[in-house]
């Protein structure tokens, strides 16, 4: 199975040893994007993955070219063209102390300036079986908008399957009105086949009511078939996080042949960012190995979770890692 | 508000990685000290602070001021003579591994050496509204206690509130009896207005007698309510340490209208120091701002619990995240 | 007391900061191996300690020779000769992340190649109290086995106890058949004074029969009491790994007059290798100074848990660290 | 002597040990910008210094201003707002191999996004003794091209004297016309006390015409002559740098009284940038005190070659150890 | 154009900062090769590489090929088996202390295990249109020189040039004699189009004979006219090296058309491995342009002499630079 | 041969990559001093080494005995007392720009604290052949003068060459008069066989007065004539630093059967410090083997100059390196 996805490459600065930016002269770089991380985990689950994208034309987007190719991606759709990358700084938290992540300028990036018909669009569908796009393409810029919009047309045309991801930010969102943003996301999710979100996705963006006395997951499930009705789409997945007794956990859910929920699993934080897409990862593999549902939410949750202890946001795990994860067999030292 | 803290600079060599000083050639360091930590947990919080010390005349006292100004903290009283501070080595403790601590030399440091006479001890206090003195500096040596007791009478002349540090370390003490000690210390206690100590001191230093058989808590309010009347001081205050099922607490104890108790936080450890500077900047930030008591206790010790998650002795806590925390709206990820 | 040990010297390499080795281009490495783990602990106790080894005759084993004598083992029977040295990356985990431990090629090192005959074994059995041996090397080859079992031999012949570590893995057996892995096994175990293992040991390798519907510590007992009678060995002694409520936790047995269990304490897991040499260490120190079992057993124990709070996997330990954790005199600081 | 300088703030990204950014993932950061190196290194030689420019609303502008009073710059004048700052990475060179340098995006930075109103000019000209201006600022947008105006003009209003250096980068300005910039150039040229250039901003920016068959220095003269008549500026000053047989050198000019042209140093080449800006504090030191201008060019120039061999953009000489250096006064070891 | 090359992948550990291997715990590390060397820089230029080779079956060797794929190779010719990988320390020299590498075991690496069976040859060279192989393939062992000879032998069978890098160490042929050895590589040589080599290897190894009282670049001459004759070789081509008044250089030499020598150029000694495998590279990149012989000699030394100013072996140069170096537009700051 | 030394331990500090402290956060340490230096180097060499020192009695001085263990030298003579250990920061040069040593207090150090009646000194001479002390003792207190004074005679009492190293620094001489200090100098120097030392040692410490007027080499051969004569020592010894054209060298001298002076050759600077502890070990390994006075001079004159080429002041060179510089049988590359 191929997959295309189309979304920012990103650079991630982080201090070492837990150290706040102001007190070391020290950082470590990692090249990262929803697309990214998305495709390493494909790529190490065994799909092949491609990236579709634009990287500045200097050392800078050579370097990152690089390490997309180091994950695993397939680069051929990666053009060059501009001189900026959006970057983040990434404070990274401890105990109750949360991680602070700062971003820099993304919209002058070679992503979010490059035109949108300088993709080959057209080519890069028809060399899948499967597109995702990110929701954050639909925030940015007139020209991030169009090239996510043709693109989940073209895959529509050709019959490959698109999973989106609602990444919605309000505060991304600066030059329009937010019906002008639902807007954007109803014409993308009118295509799609599997959307990534959450509760709020759908209330406060999509203006779905749910009665609020219900407790939360019921609220959930009344939301998502509205949405589904709707928009017509296949599956709605997500997570939710819990924090008690000084303990995270997470817990997955999807909407597809029915709602379901997955089991409830404590989470150990190493680097708290990444897991969304190791999630959305795990999820994109069980449906395409028509895994019962069940499986998919468990294998999706296990993967998240291993996610949090890995270092950086691109989830590095392997099928193996996970299967022994969901399964319980679990290990403190494998030789 | 301005503040001004007379006490010593440190530099503290922490090898990387949790390793023991001799598994390794690297080390990390960093400029502390009692005035240090708190002034620039003050200066985070807004306060305008300013250090009165002396640091050595060479290359090492330069870098010490650079970075006592990165921390926020005036420099004009800082005078540059001599050739030698005082440094310690942190060996970072995991789980039931504890944190040591190795002491370098002090006595010879350019802080012990400095003349009392040296210091603009007058204009320092007039520039100030609040005059903080670490206890420490009683036991070093003539100089240093000759020094500290001159300035506290100065703020006492002057009308400027004397908050002070017991910090009786009684290894500290090998040239003088311990009668001598507890005088010194009694003719500071006389003249300030906030005291920060445990039981220990009001017991052992101070000869103050307390039913054994009470409960803790109660022995700790007998105590301070004898310290209290003996001695005129508005404030004493000081935290309590908790260690059960595995797992560190920390709660605060203000004595000030009344005996008050703060709730038991549970505690993150990454670095072991500094925890009792920001709990005493806490305190002194509420003071200064007139909280009520209950709220003054629950903002300290929700600093210290989040200065044990910061990497080195110095605690870096803004006034946001220590609300945050305080008021349970705690966040894993702030972007 | 002095302790020989005849074992394989490692080179481990680890990346830093919980990263994968794909992650970054800088390693962190460390001299290891069973003899090297326990001797450096051992002289941290304050015995005397010597390695029976052989290193590359090159720059690398002049290094390995080095941060031998810096652990406080004596290199005089340490010799030159090969070019390799066996090495494995140890990638470390993180929560439910297990750690992995990836081996190159320990067949072609200087101690796999060293002929039996270049060992001043009888000079070194006389230098010693007691004798030390890991079961690798009956695994690795012809050479090592016959210098182990001419080992064995004459630490019998000259009346020092000798002290054996099962170790037995499978994996590392790929030309002979178990039968033959068991007969050299038996050879060893039969001049054996005290034995290091597990029961699948006894069970899997030895074929010992034990009634698979007890409990697993009356298995365990019951499997030792046949071991004991059967090759005359006066203490077998080994651990067990707990792991419940996400947390890990770690008890020893000891079958000596008696069988016995530790306490079972909970582990802190901050490296999770070398904490079964710790626990060696542990036990043959008791028994050198005839502490009684109960102590030698909670001693052993404290000393693993200590162990996995240290980088690496030599436990770097001392005799008052151990005792104040298996007294519970335990501090978060020490100054 | 105080000084002032209108700057942007800049994050310089190095890769350790000489390595291309594809080799590592590895960073040090420095806080850096014309300004800011001027600044320091006034700072160092004693003098009063103060930066007038705008930083991000977020822990990146929090921790470069922290970096600038390490400096020993006074941050009463900087200003919070917005969220990017320019960056960029620099791969040191080594021998034949050129130090390469990659901007990212600087336009949307809160230096160049800050409203030319937000500043308080006129108090900070009256402040200071000395305003110094980089031409960079006429390059980058409406908004710092009005703010540097509007600085020029009151310098010349309160009589402080104005320092301008050149920077004329035709790369930077891809919205206008060359001609436009001429003219914002010539606005405040006719302003400024002291200028830094060299041959071709009087050629190419300006269009002065020299005759080309003259040697170089005479052109240089020539065109320096031309350029004072018509802008009324006092001193024109620059560096011109030599590689011959494999060997850097520098050397300094100044047209002041009379041209004059520095003794040429070779330069040992640690770190390629950031000796302009240690060549104009230089001059702005020795002509503050009324040094001989032979002084002032040996002074400026000995200062630029040793800041060729400190890491990092920022110049942290001291006085003694140029006038060591200007002196031949050179020592391979300082105790 | 295409590129094959057949080559062992090796790890090179290298301690920082010019230390020793016993001065420090820390490593960097690189995936490197002949193959990998020659392919990076080949990929650099814009030309199409694939690297056929077999890496061992776990996490070491799959951040080989991760790394490999970052270095602009192909790796779909990569094969996965067994577990060792063949590694060298590198402690780097400074000025007259050489540079030392210490190497581990290389016969139990998956590449000299591999069947040669399992290699699809004839797919391989189909698909390019340059076949490269190293000469240490024919002094490791049996398998690698059967690799190498079915390799050269379908090379030739499908008409595509076959570059040959004599590589002739003596001391990693340990188990035959001279003349086997020398009859293996006679077979190969009378296969290639290109050869890469010394005057030693000609007169050594091949036993050609040269008169010994010409100077040395006509005995170099003589020698290559002999073995061009009897080999029918199309091009010889290889490199002096200079050291004279504490300064290296490199010269390079071609027989083509005719014998050439290129202008001798200085060396900046940053990291002395791999200028050899640029050198090549440059030769192959002239070749398949047709470039002139005397701008393909000069381009090749001028790649070489950058390869020695950057870290590591891998020679991660650009035509660009390269060019710029030959033609003497040499720059200190590109920006 | 068997070589004993009392000297100091000192701790050193250095930030990486040539930065200055006040810019960076990071430091390696190395344990040094110069009879560490000169003994490291002398194992190295293959003779067998004892360290007579006192340590401080924590985690510093076991840390610090661990590398004097490391670095082959015999251990059993170090006493462990006190809590500090002197220190120094090294801020490394580069080209033009000295390296600065700040020194921290040592007068409060173990090592001065010591009481000389601590120590074995009869039966440490007795092991040995040779004693080496260093001149500082006899400036820092009264102890170590006493201690080095008992050693010398007791040197001289059985019959065992005694090395000194005059290392006279007046800076550190603060509490009395020269003519004291010259008195203490003259009973050691009595007492011993060779002495390094330079011209000034001997005409401003012990007053001898050569013609100025004469060459410098005629002046230090005068001078060496009068203090041998004086003295009656054996061997003087030195070495001269030249600086000319912007290349650093060294060069040796000797008077023993008569006054020599070695080739000048030219040095490498990586790290200023131990280059002359690196001389000192060369002669003293001459000296023992009986080498000619021209090959004694040659061999440590390389020694010193490869000493320079190796970073920190312990001079880890081999034999094979300095014959091989010595002969002129240098090599860039070693494999």
């Amino acid at each position: 199975m191929k997959v295309l996805s189309y979304g920012e490459v990103n650079l991630r600065f982080t201090p070492p040893d837990y150290q706040l930016l102001a007190q070391t002269n020290q950082l470590t770089y990692q090249v990262t994007g929803t697309g990214v991380n998305l495709l390493t985990n494909l790529s190490n689950f065994g799909m092949e993955t491609t990236l579709l994208t634009t990287l500045p034309d200097n050392s800078v987007g050579k370097m990152a070219a690089a390490n997309i190719r180091k994950y695993g991606i397939k680069d051929h759709h990666i053009q060059f063209n501009g001189n900026h990358m959006g970057s983040y700084f990434v404070e990274l938290g401890y105990g109750v102390r949360p991680t602070v992540v700062t971003y820099q300028n993304r919209l002058a990036s070679a992503f979010c300036q490059a035109d949108p018909a300088s993709y080959p669009i057209e080519e890069a569908v028809k060399e899948n079986d499967i597109i995702h796009i990110c929701g954050i393409s639909l925030l940015l810029n007139e020209r991030t908008r169009e090239t996510a919009l043709k693109l989940a047309a073209c895959a529509n045309e050709f019959g490959k399957p698109l999973y989106f991801d609602f990444n919605y930010r309000p505060s991304l969102n600066t030059e329009h009105s937010k019906a002008f943003i639902k807007e954007q996301y109803e014409k993308i999710l009118s295509l799609a086949h599997t959307v990534f979100g959450g509760i709020r996705d759908l209330t406060e963006l999509l203006d779905i009511e749910v009665n609020e006395e219900l407790p939360y997951l019921e609220q959930l499930q009344m939301g998502i078939s509205i949405f589904k009705q709707k928009y017509n789409v296949t599956n709605y997945v997500g997570t939710n996080r819990g924090f008690e007794n000084h303990e995270h956990s997470l817990a997955g859910f999807m909407d597809g042949e029915s709602f379901k929920v997955s089991s409830t699993m404590p989470v150990d934080l190493l680097d708290r960012i990444g897991a969304g897409d190791a999630y959305a990862a795990g999820i994109i593999f069980g449906l395409t190995n028509n895994w019962p549902e069940e499986r998919i939410l468990e294998f999706a949750v296990s993967n998240a979770v291993l996610a949090h202890t890995i270092t950086g946001d691109v989830p590095h795990t392997t099928l193996e890692e996970v299967e022994a994860l969901m399964e319980g067999r679990q290990q403190s030292l494998i030789r």
